[in-house]
């Protein structure tokens, strides 16, 4: 007998069983794509109409690439699986008592089996007040306000020099040491020292400060040490300021307090902590204390054999580490989902999961990266060559034929002509912070220029 | 001696004449471009930091290109113009007896010469409170919101659908029928009808209604007859309801009034009317009834030589015809001005503009155009080879080799895969209107759908 508890829903006499799985990430929708050849009917629930390719989002806010370039509508990806209905709602509650699901626009779905994978968010840790002053970076829109802030910056500067023969300090500080805050701080320095050169006639772009700041000993924390090490060279020889041990106590419009001292910052960007969704509190599972549901080796929460956990709300321990929250282990819990639900159709036992570590990496600016691999053979790659390791990998797994095409012309041409593409300012002209910095004057500013972080 | 009426500004004892010119749409850009050469120091202000190729803002509306495909950051088409800063603010005031422009960031420009091409933008003809439910197209913020608009109406029709085997109409509306108004129809009826085919589990987009309302006798009425009853024939060909003679009376949340007859609609696009920028009423000088500088033939207002009106701002009468409001005249006056302010240091009359016209045309969906060519040979074109020119044209007068590169591209995967790249809902997840009609029912909806539009 299989481990599904219960006999599917048929209340109708119809024998189908109905999958609903929420959230169409890296998870989600793989879980989707596997169930496509299974006698089920499938109905995905996201929020946004698109499933976004998040490693690259980073340069979607710094400019590189278009939104449309590393997103693709959910209904496209899956119109031609005709088991699959999407829906554009979102999830306001789920009884697993009764398998059903409730939805923003008061519909209700019931389920046979429930697969649950809306991931993680951003998290201030308790300080929700400074999420207005340090956007993160989880979606297309946050991708477009850094973008907004990086760009508008540089022009408010140019705007104010021209007038007055002084700005506010072009600071820019990224909190959180990990793989997005090391790319963004990558990325901006990039843009400022090489693809701005010719562009300003006032001020000098690549005089812009960037302070990488992180609470922990090193940054890139999950990664080995001497990875660690060369990232932060690498950050330094970009001219990264890369201040490890910081603690962040404070941040207001246009600052940020780091070990009780008080920058001055154009931008600020918020790379430090993830929360998960808060799906995982609604099936009443026992959760970390980041809010990650904790799962058995099916993905399962204890005692709900037919509710899967995938990706990043999933805490899922192997060989005694949690499975890390990137897009490898979530893609792999997807297509484990497939094998789950085809066990039981064989009435067969439920195959483990486990994870299959390829490795990881993180680019840091033009023409360097880190690759910790693990497949096909082990090694620590750092410079050029893990950088063009994470070109095809990323190439690789982009969706769509035209989005591989698309980013890869677009790399092409970025690198070779030190341009961006996409560098465009849209919606509201001001940044939190700049007018106040302006109205105090230059003499206070001076100061704040020349105090360093610690 | 010159027209130039007073010496130039040079209090500071430097001869070198500045130049101010305000908006970097067609004409502001080229002007800017003409000026490159001689010596002169420029300024240009402009509140974006892009330029936005226009004629195609509709196709990043309907989700074929990406706003960065069409637009460019000034600075960057202006970086090796070393006579040339581009300033991101916007103009609050102009003086011209003191002949200085002030700027929202308190900032003040004086200047020799001062270059006013700030175009047009949308009229309700007083009725400014329709704008939140019918939004025009002149921006990129423009174009995502009505993307946003387009899109999302399928995805709630197909949610509503889901939950209760019922929908609102999924009628848009059009208001309008110039070139933007004949494009936009088209293209929401391409979308509907052939890119969204397999798409939906619920709902058949292809039974969307789009319906081009106008008040005048005929679409494109700055068009020859034969050109608009092909347009009309191509548009009911496409499926699109085109109601000549119909004149809107009121617009709501979801419902457009149009002789007397209410039509509900998933969403209403205004493409009826444009104003001149209030910069032209700043200068004090004569304005016709849309706010348009009257400008004498080389493009001053009365009594004021040093000061140019371009592009939709300028009012300019040849041949007892204004000037159309549309690229081609503004870029010849951009470069008109160059050839005028070298006539000044020859101390040579300035040179007469005349407006060298080479046609017109509009796109009507995929594989369909009007197009009225006067130069090099005059004829009218219409379906495929007028698209073909269309085509052709528009690449060509793209700014910039990448965005060539990458439009031509996107056309060419559109066309063949019947895809859209660009398909992205971004942004809230509300209609106006839409939850009144769902609330309202079905079958008050019922109604309304049979209901003709006279």
């Amino acid at each position: 007998m299989s481990e599904l508890a219960r006999p599917f829903h048929s209340g109708d006499g119809v024998a189908r069983p109905r999958v609903v799985i929420v959230g169409a990430g890296f998870g989600g929708l793989r879980a989707a794509l596997a169930l496509g050849h299974l006698p089920v009917d499938v109905t995905v629930v996201d929020r946004r109409n698109h499933h976004t390719f998040q490693p690259l989002l980073y340069q979607v806010a710094l400019a590189v690439l278009s939104p449309a370039d590393i997103a693709q509508p959910i209904r496209t990806i899956l119109s031609r699986q005709t088991n699959t209905e999407v829906l554009m709602d979102e999830v306001t509650s789920i009884d697993v008592q009764e398998r059903t699901v409730s939805l923003a626009s008061s519909a209700q779905l019931s389920y046979d089996y429930l697969v649950i994978a809306t991931g993680a968010t951003h998290s201030y840790f308790g300080k929700n007040e400074w999420a207005p002053f340090a956007p993160g970076l989880k979606s297309i829109e946050d991708a477009l306000e850094i973008r907004r802030r990086v760009l508008l910056a540089f022009e408010l500067a140019e705007r104010q020099m021209q007038e007055h023969g002084w700005h506010p300090p072009l600071n820019f500080v990224v909190i959180g040491g990990g793989p997005t805050g090391v790319e963004l701080a990558g990325a901006i320095s990039d843009i400022a020292k090489l693809y701005m050169r010719h562009d300003f006639r006032h001020i000098d772009p690549s005089k812009a400060r960037v302070l990488l700041i992180d609470n922990g000993p090193r940054v890139l924390a999950a990664y080995p040490e001497d990875l660690s090490a060369k990232a932060e060279r690498t950050l330094f020889h970009l001219g990264v300021e890369v201040h490890t041990k910081s603690h962040v106590s404070n941040v207001g419009p246009g600052w940020v307090e780091a070990n009780d001292q008080r920058i001055e910052a154009a931008v600020i960007l918020w790379a430090a902590g993830v929360q998960a969704s808060p799906l995982g509190k609604m099936i009443g599972a026992p959760t970390d204390k980041r809010g990650c549901v904790i799962v058995d080796n099916n993905l399962n929460p204890p005692g709900l054999p037919e509710v899967f956990i995938l990706g990043d709300l999933a805490h899922f321990e192997q060989d005694g580490h949690q499975v890390p929250g990137v897009a490898q282990p979530a893609m792999q819990m997807g297509d484990h989902i497939g094998k789950t639900i085809e066990a039981d159709f064989a009435l067969k036992r439920r195959p483990a999961f486990r994870y299959f570590d390829k490795g990881d990496m993180a680019t840091i600016g033009r023409m360097a990266a880190v690759a910790k691999v693990e497949w096909p053979f082990k090694a620590h790659l750092s410079g050029f060559a893990a950088w063009v390791t994470w070109i095809a990998v990323h190439i690789f797994f982009l969706i769509g034929f035209r989005n591989r095409i698309s980013v890869f012309s677009q790399w092409v041409w970025t690198y070779f002509t030190f341009t961006r593409g996409a560098r465009l300012i849209t919606g509201d002209q001001r940044l939190p912070g700049w007018q106040d910095q302006v109205e105090a004057g230059p003499s206070q500013q001076e100061d704040a220029r020349t105090a360093g972080v610690r």
